[in-house]
């Protein structure tokens, strides 16, 4: 069975769990009935399953090929399939009506994005790299640049990358080497070897847009001197067409556990030339637009993945039959039941399922936030939105991607030996999906932007909003009797997340290390939290559906789902406050040389 | 750098923790006094690391190579590498004497074997797979077999294979087809097709013994008309020398995630002849003393893979410069501080270093009840110690590879972009280690095995006998103030894995399904409960030394990684205790159709 794009699962959360349609009065959303969304959602799941999905083993099996004349060739198929994707316009979706753009709300393109990224996670990046340089030319560039370049990078005949990394700096940008000298004509020359440039060179588009971190010659050291450039593979002419070739040259391609399909490069720039995008010295801040973007991408990347993967495991538990149930044949007339019938088969789908689902809710909950905080004409409302979002972006970046490679891993596992070959897909989504929990910041990375910035972030506005608002949740629907256990389940969430919190402001501050120390566990606690707070969402709308005499079995196993993420996963949350409240004195004690 | 045998936690073990010199008046331990068991580790771990070690990512780039006329090439290498290995004596160590081998403990012989498994998994496999085959006709063949194949698979001159699994068939092997003709002079003729034979061909050796399950023609169907043969690939001759090329091949090998320097073979017998091993029909019963012990030693391959991967993560943190410590530069001269510096990386590795440590101690203890189940004098002594190795073996096998992909995962996290690439060794560890999830029976199995008959046999005997070990610990130690947390998180964990047992016992057996969905965290509360004895064991050992007078920096550690473990790996097992005890109902209310 090949993919099945979750198209009812992103109905009901658009429709009836955030209720878009509410906002209609809101630039974008007028756009956005649920007609008009449905019937997108209906012809991104075709496009993605049917184009993109049957490349994803393609794209694997093959990975891309550099020559020593600096090209690189993608996998067979990937070019058509990509001219297809520029050809519907997908690329165009969320982007800005004012460079061709369709101008749906974020939260919309996020289902395109999800079913992209299951269906083919390695082509997906292509896209998605264009639309973090879009990004960044649209926050910081000049009105120049942007006629110039975005309506090629919004239709997808040109492609984008992000030009962080250098051999000796990934993480620590301060240390970064690649400089850039002002030719005085408002151009400059930069030099530097950048390295895990995704799609930093292929052959599926006419010229590449590459952003680059550079430093202007005589700036100062450290982050502060860290300016922002654009360098097109090829310099536009007179018309905007591409013209003379840059001297931007990729020197090879990473060997990579996964996402083989995706070209990760090794870029040398050769006094190639640039333009500064935004002001001088300020180009880190710039890029952190474009990445807090990525990150959610690549928290929906873990999603994505793990719902391929799901499926590709509920199929094979369904149809493999060995073994008998514990309770009796279950298939009498077959040889064996189908491993289905076994508890421990279920409790890996089961906890993968609920994950995904819970997880998507959050995304897309997440996302709201981000198109509010933008769109929404009342201030109070764009802060509360922009706070959230601020908040959330490392946690759904980092607790989903986690959650996403042990949801692969267990469709590995439910495969048996099958999953750990390469005629199985789950190997490939296991392996693909490895690289969401390290790039756009390392897991840790964001667990300690989370503590360490986002939550000290006006006080701790944003986490004390959330707060009051699940308290109010918990008050309005406390006294619901179906609802009492999600509520109670929630409840109890946000009690432990509270004393997490708190504990992080008495010891966090006066030593960092306790921090540093209780980072990743914090954003666990906070992410069961969330999916405490989706699950109590989606069960109240799950149950108001079917007091209205909903006969779907959706909601049901809506309801199943949310009730078994109360009892078998929801209880990881005390653990993780034992553990982050331990303090960093056992771990800081060690002397280095003891490792 | 390269891997690091462990040799001196090895002798810590062997030397204070388990005290094998204690028992130098059983057979074989007169052989192990620590001069001895010392001189073989210095030796162990130079060849592993020297001869070994260094193939490991060539048989990762290169792979096997399988011909049409059904040979297989094993990496450049390998063959002198398993030549020196032959030389070295190295497959006889834990071999019975009368048929060459050195006759050494088990326990003394797993420290040889954890470091070859980190130093090349895929190698490993060869003289693993051996010695399985060797087990197999030890118990069951007869005098004759055993002459006349036993010599050969000691010395490793001849390879050895188990060949179980068919397309239709894995865990399930009552469902197997291969079938066998008696041909009336005592040997018969075998048809069927075998698939994942691990070293099913390769060129390493002068002859390969294979044992297949097969059915003899008329066998009752299902689990009990399943005989064992021996199938040798060249038959042996008059001299016992390879003769006449049997009728047994190679139709190619598996693509797989990992391991990529074993041959997965699938293995085609086209009547090929085989003499069968003990009685008729009586064959799964000789697998699973095959299998039994060679789910120790998958066990061992979890802890193998996360010590090399830990190793190799240990030195990148203290290498890469990258981004300055919380609590104010630590390497103020340089650029950058080593990532070392960062709670965040430390608590990576000591969760690792932790199950690394524990779990090796609680193998050894493990296999240390082998060695006394078969030689102790005493017969109280020797059913005790058979029924701790049987009631941990898939305790062994199930939380320590479970928790070794973990680690494996977090070494690739600290190596951050680097460790997705295949320039490090870690991506090849996690991907190698993923596969110890699933063979010898998946982790899911083991659970099973656990719950459904180890903790039933004999009337709960097994884990009454253990549970009254670690209270006679507790109020022995209870008075020592140093020790105290360490006796309290044991008898913490203890008081939980008796909760869940209780809870199985009365929830289990009227409703199997409630043992099925309980199982894995029941397996992992047992895991998390033998650790907490290990490390209350090694911690009072290491009071005693320092205690004494011991200046060596290696007993302060091993405590600060005891207390850890009670801060940090500990705190799971309330939320083990917590899913295994919330029953069935919403796992097996949802119809398959659902998933």
């Amino acid at each position: 069975m090949t993919y099945q794009p979750p198209v009812k699962d992103h109905t009901f959360l658009l429709r009836d769990v955030l209720e878009i349609e509410k906002y209609a009065n809101l630039p974008g959303f007028a756009d956005a009935s649920m007609d008009v969304v449905e019937q997108i959602l209906a012809e991104a799941g075709k496009f993605t399953s049917e184009v993109l999905a049957p490349l994803n083993p393609v794209g694997d099996k093959e990975g891309c090929h550099w020559s020593p004349d600096h090209t690189v060739k993608t996998p067979k198929g990937f070019k058509e399939a990509y001219a297809k994707l520029v050809e519907g316009g997908w690329p165009a979706l969320g982007s800005d009506p004012n460079y061709g753009g369709q101008g749906l709300p974020h939260v919309v393109n996020l289902a395109f994005s999800e079913m992209s990224s299951s269906a083919n996670m390695a082509f997906s990046m292509y896209p998605g790299l264009t639309h973090g340089a879009y990004s960044a030319i649209l926050n910081g560039g000049s009105d120049a640049q942007k006629s110039l370049y975005l309506p090629n990078l919004v239709s997808g005949n040109w492609g984008g990358t992000m030009n962080l990394t250098e051999p000796h700096c990934g993480t620590d940008l301060g240390l970064l080497r690649t400089k850039a000298v002002p030719q005085g004509d408002g151009s400059y020359k930069i030099s530097g070897t950048k390295i895990w440039i995704s799609g930093g060179e292929h052959d599926m588009v006419e010229n590449i847009v590459h952003l680059v971190l550079a430093r202007i010659e005589g700036a100062p050291e450290g982050v502060r001197g860290i300016s922002l450039f654009i360098v097109p593979k090829f310099i536009p002419d007179a018309d905007g067409k591409p013209g003379t070739r840059n001297s931007v040259f990729c020197d090879g391609l990473e060997e990579k556990m996964g996402i083989h399909g995706n070209a990760t490069c090794v870029i040398r720039h050769e006094e190639s030339v640039g333009w500064l995008v935004g002001e001088e010295n300020r180009g880190l801040s710039l890029m952190f637009v474009m990445m807090n973007e990525a990150r959610l991408g690549v928290g929906l990347q873990g999603v994505a993945q793990a719902e391929a993967a799901y499926q590709a495991a509920a199929t094979f538990a369904k149809e493999r039959l060995q073994g008998r149930s514990l309770t009796g044949p279950k298939n009498p007339d077959g040889p064996a039941d189908p491993i289905i019938v076994h508890p421990d088969v279920r409790r890996m789908l089961l906890d993968s399922r609920c994950v995904i689902e819970g997880g998507r809710a959050f995304m897309f909950w997440t996302a709201l936030q981000g198109d509010l905080s933008h769109a929404h004409p009342d201030e109070a409302i764009r802060q509360k939105a922009a706070d959230y979002m601020a908040l959330m972006t490392p946690v759904v970046k980092g607790f989903l991607t986690d959650k996403g490679l042990k949801a692969c891993s267990d469709a590995v596992q439910v495969h048996g030996g099958s999953g750990f070959t390469e005629h199985f897909p789950v190997s490939q989504y296991m392996r693909d999906v490895r690289i969401a929990l390290i790039y756009e910041g390392t897991n840790g990375v964001q667990a300690l932007d989370l503590v360490g910035r986002k939550l000290a972030a006006n006080g701790g506005r944003a986490v004390m909003t959330f707060f009051a608002e699940v308290d109010a949740f918990v008050a309005t629907n406390g006294g619901d009797e179906q609802l009492k256990p999600f509520v109670e389940g929630l409840a109890g969430a946000k009690a432990k997340l509270q004393d997490g919190t708190f504990w992080l402001m008495q010891n966090g501050l006066s030593n960092p290390d306790n921090a540093g120390a209780a980072s990743t566990d914090y954003m666990h606690l906070f992410g069961l939290t969330a999916l405490s707070y989706m699950w109590a969402m989606m069960a109240k709308v799950a149950l108001a559906k079917i007091a209205a005499g909903a006969a779907d079995p959706f909601y049901e196993t809506k309801l199943a789902l949310g009730r078994y993420y109360l009892q078998r996963i929801l209880p990881d949350a005390q653990s993780h406050l034992a553990k982050l409240t331990s303090g960093s004195e056992l771990m800081m004690g060690l002397p280095a040389e003891a490792f």
